[in-house]
């Protein structure tokens, strides 16, 4: 089994390298990551600009890995493309440092690393741990390695699968399939001051889970279950599609 | 009606400040955009550093805008959270200048914009002027406020309208309501040597139209219609949910 594997914490985060050792057991692992931290840049690509990749060595690996000055999709475009000799079977992106949860999803360069990926074809994987004060991927990165071997044995179906693994103070309850769930900020804009007296923001805010029906992956992590939501890039809104049709909108044009 | 507008080619692209004088005519407009070109940031926000937003004055107009420096999605949230005394009816981003067709809307600064203010409960509108050639953003502007003004007569309904426009040369053949369609890339990275004998990378590529069924918006672009995609943000794959769930994934968790 070939994979590739990037992130949005940069190349030396303890996540990627963690799991990096432990997919190494199990399969031919690249590595073309972020040469550093990316996180919410969404699925950001650097057209404006050249990328640089530069060829590293990783602690206990033969294998060819590349640190790109680029956004975690752009890794992933150029791995495939002009990296990687021979495409992988799976992409993985993570561990991330942090949850990538409900509608926070769409500002995570970790899930668009993966929904790169199945842009171009391939399964992928997302996989976040969810409480940030915690630094150790050991439990989650055995878990990812489990989840890859299982998709081999399936014949690799085309799967974007969203992982969010909680703390490991204690173990999970176990493992639960989800749908994206809902979660929002408030306080979201903090306005402050320069010594030169003139306003600047930032982005921050409290996060506020939103309960579900139980079958969310913010359900899943506040009840410390790991949560796995396949995912898809097509944003079409079928449901609404049949009004939106009845507001017989070739009418305005004219 | 109250409208923010927003886009990702800056502040004092020609797309936007038609789009504005059009808009000016049917509601309050206040305009809240990236101080300078921010194409395919994707759904970027900017987390790690502050942001900056200064007020400006726009021709013609005697409203409050602001000139940000951050990306469309962090336009949003400013303009929603601090910037504007109350919210909108409609968010509306653009008008972009290129297209915002199938698979490409998840690089869209533009579309990121639109979903940023679905995400916060708003009915939104992306628009596209198809055509990179064409720097004439009359026709499209005419069109989006007859929208803006339907979807008022309507009562604001929560959808999210990725609206493509063809070139103007000759007036488009009429609306088709499309679902996203799928455009890949070939020749997609760029390989040079810099003076010094580096190698660097430039992503680029030719853009394929994958034919699709005729509900497309790539299929309506192709045929010169204007196509209008309602767009989500669930990227939860619902059709691969059973599937996923017969691979019993907590047999590998233990």
């Amino acid at each position: 089994m070939k994979i590739l594997l990037t992130n949005d914490d940069g190349i030396q985060a303890e996540g990627i390298q963690t799991l990096r050792r432990a997919l190494e057991e199990i399969s031919e692992v690249t590595v073309v990551a972020p040469s550093y931290e990316r996180s919410a840049t969404g699925h950001g690509i650097t057209v404006h600009k050249p990328i640089r990749a530069e060829k590293v060595k990783l602690g206990g690996s033969a294998n060819e890995h590349w640190s790109v000055v680029g956004t975690p999709a752009d890794c992933v475009k150029l791995a495939l493309e002009v990296l990687m000799k021979s495409p992988p079977d799976l992409v993985v992106s993570g561990i991330n440092h942090g949850a990538n949860l409900g509608t926070d999803v769409l500002y995570s360069g970790t899930v668009s690393a993966a929904i790169e990926g199945a842009v171009n074809g391939l399964p992928a994987i997302a996989v976040s741990l969810v409480d940030i004060s915690v630094l150790d991927f050991s439990f989650a990165a055995k878990f990812t390695a489990r989840l890859c071997t299982l998709l081999k044995e399936k014949g690799f179906p085309k799967t974007l699968l969203n992982v969010n693994i909680p703390a490991q103070e204690e173990l999970p309850k176990g493992v639960r399939i989800t749908k994206m769930g809902s979660r929002h900020y408030v306080n979201t804009v903090e306005s402050r001051q320069d010594p030169r007296g003139r306003e600047y923001f930032w982005l921050a805010g409290d996060v506020v889970n939103v309960k579900g029906d139980g079958s969310t992956d913010v359900d899943a992590a506040q009840n410390n279950y790991i949560s796995i939501s396949p995912l898809f890039f097509d944003l079409t809104d079928y449901a609404i599609m049949e009004k939106v049709k009845s507001w017989e909108l070739g009418k305005i044009f004219s």
